[in-house]
């Protein structure tokens, strides 16, 4: 399915792996200023906030999947099937479709805490797109320098975790997956000692045993137990080319390699893209299944007053850098 | 510690991770065929087959860590700490170091079968290459288009193993590797039936869930499963691009990332670098921990039958391709 | 801590290890039906159903762990650390000590379902039986012959859980811990087939390698998933020497031994006893940590009319039946 | 399939479990001096230690399963199938054939040092006690108050392994079971500390997580590994009540309950019996599947120099004590 997770070094980053068995030509999509976000239920958007992230763009609109705000403010929508429930429309209530959610929170609000403040008085409509879209059962999470919230709209209504590892995947809903971290609590990146057996003889015949319960597997709790274990035992240098490189590391340790994860019969999820985006400077990093070259877009290279969205192709294919 | 790997689509390939605490400053090096290669034990290598690897190259001598030659023979020593054990001087045998165990077969040999061959009239000697380069605890891994072997030479003598599964990393002895895929033969890349308990409803809330049970940490045994099962459920297009790529997640899903294995306070391995040979063409693929760019050698655009070392200097700087 | 189950054969069984680091002289005692039982904040209970079950009986009092009256409803009582949470007394309900719960419920209800529209009314209150007894933070399981529930009193308010499995332990909430039953849902009793590597030659080295994962330590989400499998797949003749002897081996299957689990240096807590009552036969079968023989006490064998406590101490010394 | 053990307190124990899916009439059968054990190929032992243990008596034969002699050297037989092999006659060796090896080695040696000798001239032979009784695929535990040692006889010859740890099961063979301990050396019966992620609130929400990781299913390797933890971590008291209680309640942490092991479809191996033998004392423990009332035999109730087994037919019939 799918993992998204923050990172600090100087800089804060937010990113996702996108895990699926189908891609709908994303591409990293800068919507910039005063281009008018059209709005089922409430006020259209004139004028928000500038954003970028990676969208399929559908007849003009931007079906962000992950993206951050010119304030640094982050999001990103994960798969979270069976569990996500949307609503008819509820009177008194700011009624947001799924669709409309990330745009809509990155539109209005700088920080997490205005994220949770507008949440409040949110309630996820189940309008689709369209016919060729229809809603995805998704959950969020929402990031800013300071931490992290989940969001998930289940059918006893909508709900606003504080997330303190700062990781997300998918199932089972937010307090179950967290919880689960306490079973592997005794679990170390450094040398354990031997306490099985006093007066036996074991000893660690290989660098690493210290992790020895991890899983290893790619459902979404042992993604995201692994996941929390390397971003929390991971340490880089502070610049630019570090941090993103190691944040790709990270969400390297949870990558779907193809054919590893059957949706059906001879069809493959995967990890299509990976992104990085620094939430202080508006630069989306990403890297694709098939090529590992990590490519960017820097917002601030384009005109975020504009009023039309600027998309970037991804680049899919591999080139080999031959050194003779 | 390590991993090396073989795979096949239309050509063959074979590489590893490098995973170690410091770096000796290796380059992807060509030994062309009329380098002369000093021996210690048995005279000297003065015309053989040409060789393209990862060496360390001390004084005009490349100490490989992996290489293929001409004729796609490939090998690659790893850690293998406690267990390897090497002797001394035994008569009537080619006493050959641990250091010039790869140049000599790779040197002399066009096959596994013939590598089997060499190696039933081999001890592995003691003898260090210099003070400042002590011998390595190490254990190999050869292989051609039709197989490969394990070579482990411990305290009972020099063991030649079958390797069906075309993977090693490093302790326990290979045996005890190899049976401990049994425990794992339940586990599938595939959805799986529940069958817990009759009568009770349980059921796969994410996919991926009939990996549950593989390990997820960085010790060799763990590696070792982990890699196995990514390797045989692994799938891809067959030309060039896809398969290094492919190569490379497969060795990805093992990568240890900085600084999840101390080895001592404060001193972690991680994958210093993946590389991937094409058997066939002699090309060196290769990346590094902090350049995920995939770099390559071609050894056929060097005079082969030339006398003299080439190495090149890895490319370790990242750079991001900016796409604005 | 604890182990609570439900069995049928052709009779219903209920029962329960008690998992602790001490014991309070407790005894099987029968509480006839003229028995009058205080009530601190509701009125006494002078006349009601018939009750057999382990209590330490304080000052002509019973507190029970675990019970069953004469119409074949059984409660026990668990431990719940860090989330049972009891409350000051609400207006309008009957607020019951968690002391008195068991009481209340046997001495009242027949069934699960009379039980369920008896706790929609209740709330726990937070009194102590006195200084010396404080409340303990428990959970509670119930069972009739045609199912189970499971009652929590947590910081949210009373929560009544349908219990499909049939069996109880202790920390996380019942919520939580059913749902972990979905991670082991591929494991059988019965040979599975190999499916990790297509081509590779794995198998069964053992019988019994289908159930590999389930987990074998002592806490309480292991005891959990360990007992419901032990049960689930468990087969046995219907009489009654057969059903009382397999009800006791899947207690055995999660029995504590002393000292594996220990609470406070040098103090261990291990299965004291283990019950199992006759749910149509109102008998009371039990065992102890030292004295494997299955002893009985049969409340119909005492006047079921009476007023006052019959107790039978335990049998806890040990006698080998010597054959010569 | 089996698990055997020792234990020590003021005394020395060894025993079983005899897990199989059928029953052969096994009775405890005391051999004294003077009996005639009939020899295959080596001269017929017309004087030797008595012995007391399992056995299935054929024509006047014991066939043992497990036993101890008069001296206190105690010997199992487990099944050991696809492993165990056994060879034609070599000359300048004593051939004994597998159902003679616990009569010859228990008939003749006092101790393991004696065993170990005995067994470096001995060879073991495949021929069958009749066509009704073919040989069983079996590996040996040899045991006295010293310790133990592992006998396994396979394709490449007898193998004679010390024991350390006093446990065994089945396969694979002893040295890969052994090593296998390592995995499980972090693994505590005393509190964790949690190491997972510095910054992270974790913990442990039950007692005795200091487990996780423990194996609970009934493969051979599952079940050496429990018993071992269990084995290492018991404590108790002296005295010979609470010493034969507590080496029953180890072999119980691994019995195979009835019906979690199928053999072939609808049959089931279990525990049939759990044995327990006082090596200093001479005496047989037992308890049955059926029936847990521990039962005992002395040798020394009987004429040690008589000529003719004695035998006690199980008490296999569970018997309630009713308290009132």
């Amino acid at each position: 399915m799918c993992t998204a997770i923050t990172f600090a070094t100087e800089d804060h980053y937010f990113g996702r792996n996108l895990d699926l068995d189908f891609s709908y030509n994303e591409t990293v999509t800068i919507t910039p200023r005063n281009y008018v976000f059209p709005m089922r239920k409430v006020p259209d958007l004139n004028s928000h906030y500038a954003i970028i992230g990676m969208a399929t763009v559908v007849g003009d609109y931007p079906l962000y999947y992950d993206a951050v705000n010119e304030a640094g403010l982050g999001m990103a929508g994960l798969n979270f099937p069976d569990n996500a429930h949307y609503f008819e429309d509820v009177a008194g209530k700011n009624n947001i479709t799924s669709f409309e959610l990330i745009p809509y929170i990155l539109g209005t609000c700088k920080t997490v805490a205005e994220a949770k403040k507008a949440l409040a008085n949110i309630s996820i409509s189940a309008e689709n797109f369209s016919k060729e879209f229809p809603t995805s059962t998704l959950h969020w999470m929402i990031a800013d320098k300071d931490g992290s919230i989940v969001v998930e709209s289940t059918a006893d209504g909508l709900h606003v975790y504080d997330n303190p590892v700062g990781v997300m995947t998918n199932n089972p809903p937010f307090p179950i997956m967290k919880f689960a971290l306490n079973d592997y609590y005794a679990l170390s990146a450094h040398p354990l000692e031997h306490k099985f057996a006093k007066d036996l003889d074991l000893h660690e015949y290989s660098r690493g045993m210290s992790g020895l319960g991890l899983p290893g597997d790619l459902s979404s709790k042992s993604r995201f137990v692994r996941c929390v274990f390397t971003k929390y035992n991971s340490l880089c240098d502070k610049d630019e080319a570090s941090s993103v490189n190691q944040f790709l590391k990270i969400l390297g340790s949870v990558e779907q390699v193809k054919s590893l994860c059957e949706v059906t019969p001879g069809e493959y999820e995967y990890t299509i893209y990976s992104s990085c985006m620094n939430q202080e400077k508006g630069i989306y990093y990403y890297t694709t299944y098939g090529n590992p070259d990590i490519h960017a877009v820097d917002m601030h290279k384009t005109d975020l007053d504009a009023d039309k969205l600027t998309s970037y192709k991804l680049q899919k294919d591999l080139e080999f850098h031959f050194d003779n």
